[in-house]
């Protein structure tokens, strides 16, 4: 089992940004944990993060045939690229959507994803416990 | 630890009602699987299905003070009942929603979701993981 | 051949409501005429009228593997009761939409049904003549 | 009794066209079942196809103080022709809008009827069927 | 001079719901307010609140021949419930729409009453004094 | 000077067609009048109806280089024939837009003309005399 | 306690105009009626009265630190004048909206009020007793 | 017969404001050509133009029982001045709506006017000539 | 290989109609030259323009069985016509969909095809090049 | 070089109204502080401020000839004042369009202007500070 | 003759990415057949393909003055980047926009493209014969 | 006192792309003139131009804590980054939105910034001005 945990613009900053919003953990220590408990479970994990929407986009095509499920938090991409959503689709590699705020009592332009028909499901709303809750799913795949 | 497990209409179906998309376990045998991790965690946890949108305002009223989490699979409630909305948002236990199929994969009408602005969080896509996904953040709340 | 007649919210009224959209003659005398046309063709039928949206659902949930066909006059649940368009797409029955008045020449909000996509067909706007001419499909069905 | 059976553009290719949609039966032998049924009930009934919109308004026209009723399936002609909607409510016979399939259920643009308004009601969805159902109403009026 | 007050969905936790928005009396001691004022006016007032839909409409109907008036805060149902409204035009009393806060200062999903164009009137706004500038209406109707 | 008078789908039923919305005079007896005035005034006057929108393209060709002015009630053409528009836009005759009734008094849909942009003016809501005055105009061009 | 009851465009033509929507009595006949009810109840009552915009937004401003309280029928202006919106804002002197008709059950532009969101509440549909139930309102805020 | 020609917003600077829109002749030219030829049929004609909504308000107000007919160019308060569109549905007199530019032909709000429901009827692209179109309906009214 | 070049409403007028938009060359010239070069790659091909919706279907109809591909250039139909839309859909033949102009460069209502979707592709913006282009495509199809 | 500032309706409250968005200063202390810039930068300045929308217009047409510069800021017109738009269309004088607050992050429809495009440009959201950026513009246009 | 061919997002993929879609070649097979051919008619042909939007904007202003003619698949941000929109519009190269896929009868998002207004014209559909037939115009331009 | 001025994609081709537009200075000329002035004010000012969103939103993050002030041409990314957005709201710095052209006076999709929300406040029109407008606001924010 081998998982890949992407995320997508302006969460490099986390833990600095909105905490309100956002929670005040950096990106770092979530993935710390998040690798922990992968680790735990016997699963390998790697960690992305560009800021740059053709970078994620040669991320997702690089993770074919490498990985056996993607982690994804594709920030304010999620609303609007569908350059981003064509390379989901194209590779075989099932995609977890993952927000850390709930996005529906957000602003109007976060309500519509135009990842998540490409995508296996989404998890939005439980701060950083969004991503474990992913990858408790991603470790108990079929 | 207190879990209620609310189901809306038409997933007293389940397992029968179009297998393709909710899969083939009764709500009985996913509700056993639930039952047997949330006491193995330690926590106690109740059920109620209705097709009665009056019915599970009532759940919900009654689920006050006496639950801390409420996982809470509205069905198409979800996308229309601002009743259900207004009853989440005047109690004060923690709603997590939850669907088994990517609601934002399918028919236009799937993809908007009334309550998801007053819920903590939602699970979708996971099949009856998602209620798993849901119960794993239950039992880790702070 | 059994077949089920179904009526939503206000029909109840029927005769007594706007006679002038809906014409004078009650709900009863409206069966009465459809049993002895069913059973003059050898047909059993039998009838049900709720306003409440949940015993509508439970009733077409009860109605699976017992009838041939359901004929269906929702009411205005017909315009945004989704949860009724999941119970009639979850079980197995042929619905027939029907209604007594011509929707599309009143108001805007009665143009448009949740339910004619998971339905057989629809007739619409010949008075208590529609239930009749849905029972004269139900009865040529092949 | 003198009926009118009109349609509209393209259902002269009926049987050979999309099978899966219209069916297998040609327009002549759906004709031919329904004259069958009318003389036996007393009735005389005369048929009109074209693909051209001005010919269906001419027709419609020459049919006012000839017919009691006319049974008409616009095709594609429902859901823009604004000059055969006016040319029917010009007309003082009652008109029966009649589809072969269930046009709630297909793509978008047939969901909507510029001619119901306009018409005594709309029988959709029941195949060949709709026409005798039309025939039905029509035999029975008062 | 007979007059019913009717409660839709959760107007049962008043006093207890969002006290911010709804006030801090509960609907028992509303009522009994309106109850005092009724009465010193010579006029009988009954009572009755239900979160559910049908229970509503039933109680709508129960209502016509029996009393002059009808006082009624629709709650959510309000905003979709188009078999109230039908109800509501199916009978005879006049009904007033009540809402205790400005509905048009809230989510827009609240901006748009389904039931309005068949109620006598509305008053929102005011509180709980909303109730008694309806019951003050009753009391002065022509 | 030499002027086209074109009348659009069901124009042809004038004086028999809703008398309440197009006044009880026949066509030839509205063309009757504009010929005596066109004629008192030293203009020849042409007439053509036709309820085909090809037809009317065709004598909307026709009329380029022999008509100085084409006076045209397009009826429910109006509304939706991007195909006459571009015959308009294709002649250099400049075409007048007249009709009997008010239309933005009228349904939705004929508050809309596609035909406007491209014509020289509009006439609307006086009844035959709206042809009266589009003939005034014509008379009085520069 | 000084009340000001507000009239905006056209409502100088009351008894006059349209008497079927707006009654039989004139502005000066309910002005003298609300005078009476309010001095009875030791309250000062003023009225204005204009059908320009500007003028309204300079007795609005001109109310402030003088009324306790402004009863407001803005007429048309209602749907469109944001800059009466921000005078309401702009003054401290709670306003509440009224209307005589039922806005809900009229043309569709009659629907929306940009002026709701900075009142107080609104009463409308009951005729001249609509601005009875402000004034009883007014006489009894807290 | 008395006519009154009423003239809005921006009017007064016709003649100067883009002249390649609006013709090279001044609000006094035009009004003195419709003068001459008013008086040359016996009727009498007065004229008003204000840039102030409230102004063209009272102007209509005190047109009532005073003239048989208005000729009304609002200029840009056609398409947004709802309290005028009250005014004119107040008041008994005829109001014939004017504009010299092609209204459709020009920017997407200019194609709507709030005004039209409530006029007579609508002449609009011919120039300082549609005011005189106008004039000769009113001189020929039944 | 037989090819069918049709072309619909106006574009009889090529060469005279708008030539900044359409080029100065003939519908005959342009069709000259598609014959040179179907000829000399051994093909047959031949022609059809009409201005009436209904000729324009009943000779796509008549095309099938006889062509092996179709050149369609609809004119405005392109933009409205469901009827010519479902023509193509009931034959086999592939229709290329061709225009001159850049349809997207023009007003709002080009920008959208109904035919389009039935459509095996679309060539647009080349002027008569265009229809080259689908000539060489027709001419190399597999 | 001669410049007019221009404010519209409830700025003249300023200062006084909402000071969290509009700050602490009166539009007097602004005025002087514009004035005192103007003058040591050898320019003459005027000022006008007028609730009333054709006031704000009849000062734009005697701003014609007398003015190089117009800065104005026309409150809540801006949002639907197209009387106020076609009146700056008309004169030659450049207007600066300026807004005290940043309209964009404020209620939607604060976000359409309908002066901006005939307008020389935008400033908005830097406060008081807004007049002066546009008087720097004024005083170092080319 | 120097052509430049550039691809956008994912459309490094081809060959592997739903095939069903968009063919089995790889872009590596259908650059080799272009290049062919333009030799073959003696022109240069160069190639470009990136996932990165700014590497396209990048290559789009590299092209200018270097490139007689530009084939462009811009993949999915043909459907949003208004950045690329605005690059093709800067520089003076035609722009021939190709989608190897019908985009008209695939996702509704799909159906609207940013750059078609500045582009040359269109092909869409004809797999990749698309870049094939512009290539055929470009080899052809005047 | 630290300045940043960003510029966006195209706007390197200042001075050679539509120079009627963007007038014909070359962004060194602009930047020379900026630093120039800033400098006399005893600002230090730093430039950046990139066509890349990643890399904009990359010197967004590197801002933070470096400079007092931005001001940011974001080009066409103005319409729909909303990852520019998250990082202008993420960083503490304010933001100066600068448009050199009158968005509001172009393409209906210029006139929405998905940025403006998150800026102190913008600057439009002005061309090269803009800028300077935008620096004498920084020179002396408070």
């Amino acid at each position: 089992m081998k998982i890949l945990v992407m995320n997508g613009p302006n969460l490099n900053l986390l833990g600095e940004r909105e905490p309100s919003v956002y929670g005040d953990h950096s990106l770092a220590a979530i993935n710390e944990r998040l690798k922990e408990c992968a680790e735990k479970n016997g699963a390998e994990i790697d960690f992305f993060q560009s800021n740059h929407e053709g970078a994620l986009i040669d991320a997702l095509h690089g993770a074919r045939a490498k990985y056996n499920c993607i982690i994804f938090n594709a920030g304010a991409y999620t609303h609007y690229s569908y350059a981003i959503r064509d390379a989901i689709a194209a590779i075989k590699v099932p995609v977890i959507e993952v927000h850390m705020s709930n996005v529906h009592a957000r602003e109007e332009f976060r309500h519509h994803s135009v990842i998540s028909p490409v995508c296996k499901g989404t998890v939005a709303g439980f701060g950083e416990k969004s991503y474990m809750m992913a990858l408790f799913y991603a470790l108990n795949m079929d």
